[in-house]
C-alpha cells in the first residue's frame, strides 16, 4: 500500500457511486480507494471537493482544415488539449478525415503527425469515412481498429464529406461485423440544400435565416432513416450532437422497435437557443453550428432526455473560429464557418447548470462526461472510471467556486467566448492526468507532448 | 488499513465499473478497494469470481395474508429472507398493507411485529395506502418517512386494496410534496372486471382463459393514466412489474412529454411466456400472476428495454403459494391466488439468461439488481454499492457454475419451482451481509433475527 | 314528372357531388334531380346559389335544466328550432337526460312532452344514460331504439350525470350488441376535480383560471381510455366536441389499432381560442364551455383534421345562457354555467371560415354538416342527402352574401352573440323543410309544431 | 325530359347516397335522376342491381416496355381497356414514362401514339418524371397540364427511373406551385439494394427470399421521407399502392403534423398475402410485385384504413406478364418482372370481399373506386359521379351473382389469373361508357378506338 500520490478526503463520485474516500495513486494508476489511506509524498487535499473521473470529450475538431473554409480552425492539438486540461477533460477523441481518394490509413497517419509532440492530455482518433470509392477502404477498418482507431464517423450531409444512403449502409454493415460503433452526423442533405437554395434565391441571406435552412425536421428525418438502417442491419449507432425534440422522438421510436441507439448532445443546445441568431450586427453569426441552435422547447426536451437517461453522452464538438469570420455581415449565412468553442467550459457548465441546479444527478454527470463515453468508444475501464487499475485521470470540482466564462480566461486560442454572461456556481479547479497535475487553479502545469495517443478497443455496450 | 475480512482477487463489479481488486471490510463496512490489500483474519478467495453488491429486492410479499385468499402465503420473513440470502439478495423491501380503516402507523407496526426476530438479511417496508377515508392518513406519511418508511405503494386494481382515480391523485400530490416515490401496480380495474365477468358468464373458467381477462391494453391504459397524472402533478412514479410492450410504449410516450417514470420488471416476464397457461391438468395455474405472462414479443420488448436503459429495476414480486392451491381445476381462474416464487432464483437467472447470454452487460445487471433500487428507494449509498463506507453486502458469482433450479433445492417453503427445466451457466455461490457470510455453497450460515429493519431516506433521482 | 316545387338552377352540392341542376319536389320529398325539369307552381330561383342538404345538428341542448344551474337554458324547442331554421339546420338531435332513479322511457317521454307543439323543424332524441342502478335500464335500450330513440350518450365527467368506468363498459357492451352508436363526452373526471380543487384552494377563482382546470391532457386521457374500451369490446364510439390536438392524437392512435371512432368538433374550437378567457370585466365567462377553448395550435389541428377527413361531424352543442349568468365576477369559475350559443351561426360560419376561405371543400362541408351525421345517427337516406326519395330539406347558400353575426340578429333567445365581430362571406338565405320554406332572408316562415319527432334507425357505418 | 336511354329501377349509389331511382341519359350524359322517368328507346332494367359510377383506375401499366425486362407487358391499350370495360372500369390513367434525356412532351406524344385507335374506354395519362437533367423539363409541366396531362408520378426506387432526394424535392416544389398532384412510388432505394445484394451474395436467390429484400421498413422509410418533404414544401402527395401497416403509420404521423397525404392501395394487398411466395415450383413468382405481398396483419391494417377513411383510393397497378416469365426458377428473384394482372377482377373483388362481406360500406366502395380518384386527378365532376351533367359511365352490379375468376374468363391477354380460387358473391354485369353499353354479361360490346383521351384539370381536394 505505497502510493506516489493520495487525493485525500474528497467526495469520490463515479457514475454509480458517491462516497467520501481517499484515492491512492501509483505509477499514474489508481491502486486503492479507501478510508484513511497511508500518506504519500504527494498529497492533494480534496476536502470539500468532488472528485470525478477526468472527462472524455469524444467529439472535438482541433487542428482541422476544411476545403470549404479558407482559414484554419483556431485550435490545434496544443491549444485544444490545453483548454481541455483546464476544463477537466483528460481525453479527447479527434477526427481523422479521409480525403477524397485517400486510404484511411493515410488520413490517420496525417492526423497523428499533426498531434505529434503537441498534446497536453491523452487523445484518440475516430476515422471519418468520406469516400468509399477508394479500393479496399472498408477492409482497412479491421487493421485500423487493431491499431486502436476503433470507431468510425460518417456524415449524411455536407457535399464533400457526406455519404449517400448506399454508402451509409455499407459502412454500417462493415462496422456491425467488426463491432465498431458508428457515429453519425444526421441531417437530411437534400432538404437542407433545397431550403437553403430557396432562401438564397429569395434574398434571405442574413444569419437570422440560417435556422430556417435546417429546421428540426431535417434532423429528425435523417435520424429516423439511419436508425432504421441500423436496426435492419443490427448495427448500434451513435448520433452526435442531437439538438431537437423531433430527433429525440425519432430515437425513441427506433428504440421501441429494438434498435440500439446512443445519443450525444452538446453544450450549445443546453445553454443557448435560436434567439441568438437574431442578434444585431452579425453577432448572431457567432452561434452558427450544425444543426442550428433550437427553441426553448427543444432545450427542455434535451434536459428531460439527460435526466431520463435517454441521452447517453455529452461532448463539445469544439470547433472554434475567429469572431471576424463568424460575424462578417457581407457574406450570406452559408459562408459562415460552422462551429463553436466549447472545450474550455463544457464540464463546468454542465456541473453548474445541470448538477448544481438540480437538473441532473452527480452520477448522471459522471456517466455523461466520462463513463459512458469511455465504454462506448473502447477506453473503459482504463479511462472514464475511478477504479483500481484505471488511469489516475481525476478532476477536482469545487462546488462553491463561482466562475464567469470570459474570452480573457480561455486557454483556447479562439477570440470570443460564447458563454460569456453565465454566472456559474461550481467549477473544476484541478486536473490530474495519469497522476500528473496538469492544471490547477487557472494555471496549466503540463507541457506539450505529455499527452499520448490512446489506442482503443471496439465498442462496449452500456 | 486493518480489515476484519478481505474478499480477494475477484472481479469487482459496480453499476459503472468492473475491475480486479480486493475489497477490505471492517466492522461490517467496506473500508477499502484496492490492489494487494494487507491480509485479514478472514480471507475470502474470490479468484475467478465476480463480486457484486448484494441485490436489493424492492418488491417482495412475505408473511402476508389477503382477505381474498383463504391461506397463508408460503413464506414468512424467516424463510423468505433465507431464500433471499441464498439467492444473493441482501435486502428486501416488503409491504405494510393498510387495512381498511387502519392508520398507516398501525400497519407498519403490525408488519414490524411479524418480522421481529425472523429475518436473515436486512429489510425495509413500503407502506401500501388502501384507504384514504381514514382521517389524517396522508399526514402520516411525513412522520413515517422520518422513521424510515419512506415510500408508498398504491394499486389501481383489486377491489379491497385498489384506489380510485381521485385517491390516486391525492396520494401522488402528497408524495410529490414529500419527495416520496410512489410505486404503482397499474392495471385497469374496470376493464379487467368487465372482461372477467364476460368470460365467466360464457363458461370460460379454466386457467387458459386467464390472460384474456387482462390483455396488455389493460396494463397500458392504467400505465398511461397514472403517468399522465404524475406528469401533471410533477410527481415521479415507479411502475412495478411492467410486463408488456404496450405498457412500455405508454411509458416512452410519457417520458417524451417530460415525465419522470421508473420501470421495474420481474423474472416471470423475462423467462416465461403465456403458453404456460395452456399446460394440461391445471399446471397452467402455477403461473397465474398479475399481470399475466405475456407473449414472446412482449418478452423481447422487455429485454430491449433492459438493454436500452428504459427499464431501471428488476425485482421479484415474490408471492409463493402451495401448488395445490394454484392447480385446483375445480376452481375458476379467478380463485387461483396470484403470485409466483421468484426469490431464490432471480439473481442467478438474470445473470445466466442476461449477462452470460450477452443480452445485458454486467454493469446493467448490477444497476438493475442493486444500485438503481438503492437510489430510488433511499438506501444508497449504504446499500447497492461497492463503495467505501457502504455496508459489506457482497455476492460472489461463479460465472462457470452450472445450476438447474429444482423444488428440492429451494430455501423458500413453497413446494414447486417455476423455473424448473432451465439450465443456467453462472450462479451466485456466496453471500455476505454486513460482512457476515450468510450463505455459501448451498448452506445458510445465518440465524433468524440477524437481519435488521432498514430505515430509508426519500427517493434519490438516478 | 309533376312537381309541387322546383328549386331551379342552383349548384346542387352533396357530400360527393356538385353540379348545376334543378331539384323537383313532390309531397315534401325530392323526386327528381335533373336539367330542365318541367315548371312547378312553386318555383324557387337558385341561380348563383349553392343548394345543400339541410344541416343536421346532432348535438343541441334546448329546453334543458340541470340540477347544478339555478336557471333555465335560454332556448326551448320553439326558439331553438327557430334559430336552427334560420341557420340552415333542418334537423336537430336533442337529449333526453335520464334522471337519477328514472327509467329511460320516462326521460324520453318527458322530453317529448317539452317538444310537443313547439318545434319548427324536425327533431330526434338521444337518450343520456346516467344511472345504471335503475333495474333493467339497459334492457330498455332495444325497445327505445325500436321506437326511434336509437342512440345513446354518456358522460365521463360531471358528478350527477357522469358514468364511472365500469358503467361505461356496460353501456358500450350493450350498445355494441344492439348496433347503437354511443356518443361520449370524454374528460377525465378525477384529474379535473383535482386540478380544480387545487386552483380554488389557492384562491385562483377567476375565469382566466378555468382552462387550467381542464388542460388538454384531461381530454386526451379520457378519449384514449374510452377508445381503448371501445376497441376491446368492438364497439364504435363517437366523441362529441373534440377540442384538442392531444385528443385527436389519441383517436389516431386508437384507429391505428383498428378501432372505429367517429369525431365531432364544434364551432367554438374552430373560430375562438383560449385568449378569450383573459378578457376583462368577466367577459371571459361568456366563453366557458366544456372542454374549454384551446390554443391556436389546437385550432390548427382541428382544421387539419377536418380537411384530412379525420373528423367526421360538426355540431353545435348549443347551450345558451344569459350573459348575466356567464359574466358574474362575484362567482368562482366553477359556478359559471357551461355552454355557448351556436345554433344560429354554425352553418354560415363553417361556410365562410371553411369553404370560402379554402380550408375545406364544399363536399366536406356537406358531409360534416349533413350526410355523415345522418348516417351515423340513423337518419340516412331520408335526411342529409339530396337524393330521390329523401325529404326535401334544402338550404340555399348565397356565396356572395356578407353577414356579421350580432345579438340583435339572433333568433335564439340568448342575449349575446359569441361570434360578434366576424365578417362572413357566404351565408344561408333560404331553408326548406320537407318542401316548406321555413326561413327566407331573415324571416321565419314556419309555425311552432310543424317540426316532427324523427324516429331513427341504428347507426350506419360511413 | 327526353332521354336516349334510361337505366331503370336500380339502387343508385354514389359515394354519399344510395337510393332507388332511374337514371336518364341523353347524348352520353346523365340529364336526370328521378323516380318514374319517362320511357326511352333504350331501356336498361336495373331492378335488383346496384348502379354505381364507372370505376376510375388511376394506376395502370398497359402497353409499356421497360429497359430492364426483355419482353412486352401482356396488355396493350386494346386488351387492357377491354379488360377494364368488362370489369366495370370506364376510365384508366396510364403512364407516360419520360425516357432518359427525353422532353416530357415527347413521352406523352409517344404514349398517345400507342393508344391511338386502340382503347375501348376513356383514358388519361400521368407523366412520369425520371430525368431532371433535361433542360427546362420542369417548365414543361404547366403546358402539359394545360393540355390535360395534369398529374405527375415519381419513383424513389428503380435505378433507371427513380429520382434522388434532391430531384424529388424539385418536382414537389414545382407541382406545389402548379397545383398538380404528385403520385409517389415510395420505397427506400438504398436499403432495398443493400438487402438484395446481401441475399444474392448469400445464395438466397429463390423467390421466397423476395419479400426479405423489401421489408415494410423500406416502404415506411420512403413514405415518411417524402411525406416530410411534402409537408415542408406544403405540397399534397399521393402514395401509390401502399401495402403495410408501417407505411400507413407513417402517413398517420405526417397527417398529425398537418400534411395533406392521399393513400392508394391495390387488390393484391387486400386479398393475397406473403405466404404465396413460398408456393412450390416457381409458382410464388406469379405474385412478385412492388412492394411485395405482406402479412395478414398488414392486410388487416389496410382494411381498417379503408373502413376508417384513412385510405382514399383503390387502383390496380395492372402490370401483367406471361406466367412463364414469372415462374422461371432458373432466374434469381431479382429478374422476375414485377406486376400482377388486376384489371379484370378489381371491382368485382372489392365488391365481394369488401361490400358483400360487410368490411366497407357501399359508399366507401364508390368513393374508393370512382369519386375520390376523379377528384384527386381532375376528372370530377365529369367522371366518378352519378350526377346531372356527368358522363353516363355507369356500372350495374348484381349483388347475387356468383363469380369465380379464372384464366379462361379473362379479357386481359395475360395467361394466368392471380385470384383463381376465390368464390365471389356480387359481380359487375353491365358497363356503360358515355351512354354506350360496352360490356354485358361476359361479352364486350365496344370496338377499339371508341375510348377517348381525357384531358384532366389539376388536383381537387377531397
Amino acid at each position: 500500500m505505497i502510493f506516489d500520490c493520495v487525493v485525500r478526503g474528497g467526495l469520490v463520485a463515479t457514475a454509480s457511486e458517491a462516497f467520501p474516500a481517499d484515492v491512492g495513486i501509483r505509477d499514474g494508476v489508481i491502486t486503492a480507494i479507501g478510508s484513511g489511506l497511508p500518506p504519500a509524498d504527494h498529497e492533494i487535499d480534496a476536502a470539500n471537493h468532488v472528485v470525478v473521473p477526468g472527462a472524455i470529450d469524444v467529439h472535438t475538431h482541433v487542428a482541422q482544415t476544411y476545403d470549404w473554409v479558407d482559414a484554419d480552425i483556431s485550435d490545434d492539438y496544443e491549444s485544444g488539449t490545453r483548454a481541455a486540461a483546464a476544463a477537466g477533460i483528460t481525453t479527447i477523441l479527434n477526427f481523422a478525415f479521409q480525403e477524397k481518394g485517400q486510404p484511411l490509413r493515410a488520413a490517420v497517419d496525417a492526423e497523428l503527425q499533426k498531434a505529434e509532440g503537441r498534446a497536453h492530455v491523452d487523445f484518440g482518433l475516430h476515422i471519418v469515412v468520406t469516400d468509399l470509392s477508394v479500393p479496399g477502404v472498408l477492409d482497412e477498418l479491421a487493421p485500423l481498429a487493431a491499431d486502436g482507431v476503433a470507431s468510425v464517423k460518417i456524415f449524411t450531409v455536407t457535399t464533400s464529406i457526406g455519404l449517400n444512403d448506399a454508402d451509409t449502409l455499407r459502412v454500417l454493415q462493415a462496422c456491425a461485423g467488426l463491432g465498431l460503433l458508428v457515429s453519425v452526423h444526421a441531417e437530411d442533405e437534400a432538404l437542407i440544400a433545397h431550403l437553403t437554395d430557396r432562401l438564397l434565391a429569395g434574398g434571405r441571406t442574413t444569419v437570422d435565416n440560417f435556422p430556417h435552412s435546417r429546421p428540426p425536421i431535417t434532423e429528425a428525418l435523417a435520424t429516423a432513416r439511419v436508425a432504421a438502417y441500423a436496426r435492419t442491419l443490427d448495427c448500434p449507432v451513435y448520433f452526435v450532437h442531437l439538438s431537437s425534440r423531433a430527433a429525440l422522438d425519432a430515437v425513441r421510436d427506433a428504440r421501441s422497435h429494438g434498435a440500439t441507439i446512443y445519443v450525444e448532445t452538446r453544450p450549445t443546445y443546453l445553454y443557448l437557443d435560436e434567439s441568438r441568431y437574431a442578434l444585431p450586427d452579425g453577432e448572431g453569426g457567432k452561434y452558427v453550428c450544425l444543426p442550428p441552435l433550437r427553441s426553448l422547447d427543444d432545450q427542455q426536451a434535451l434536459w428531460d432526455g439527460l435526466r431520463n437517461g435517454e441521452i447517453q453522452t455529452y461532448a463539445t464538438d469544439h470547433s472554434p473560429w475567429p469572431a471576424a469570420l463568424k460575424t462578417d455581415t457581407a457574406k450570406p449565412f452559408t459562408e459562415i464557418p460552422a462551429g463553436i468553442a466549447n472545450l474550455g467550459t463544457s464540464i463546468g457548465m454542465l456541473y453548474a447548470e445541470g448538477v448544481a441546479k438540480g437538473r441532473i444527478s452527480l452520477g448522471r454527470f459522471v456517466d455523461l462526461t466520462a463513463t459512458n463515453p469511455a465504454k462506448l468508444f473502447g477506453l473503459w475501464p482504463r479511462k472514464g472510471a475511478i477504479a483500481v487499475g484505471a488511469d489516475a485521470d481525476l478532476v477536482l470540482i469545487d462546488p462553491n467556486r463561482r466562475h464567469r466564462p470570459t474570452a480573457a480566461g480561455m486557454q483556447s486560442r479562439v477570440d470570443y467566448e460564447p458563454y460569456e454572461g453565465f454566472d456559474c456556481l461550481g467549477w473544476p479547479v484541478l486536473t490530474l492526468s495519469r497522476g500528473d497535475v496538469v492544471y490547477q487553479d487557472g494555471a496549466i502545469r503540463s507541457a506539450p507532448g505529455r499527452g499520448r495517443f490512446l489506442p482503443r478497443t471496439p465498442h462496449q455496450p452500456l
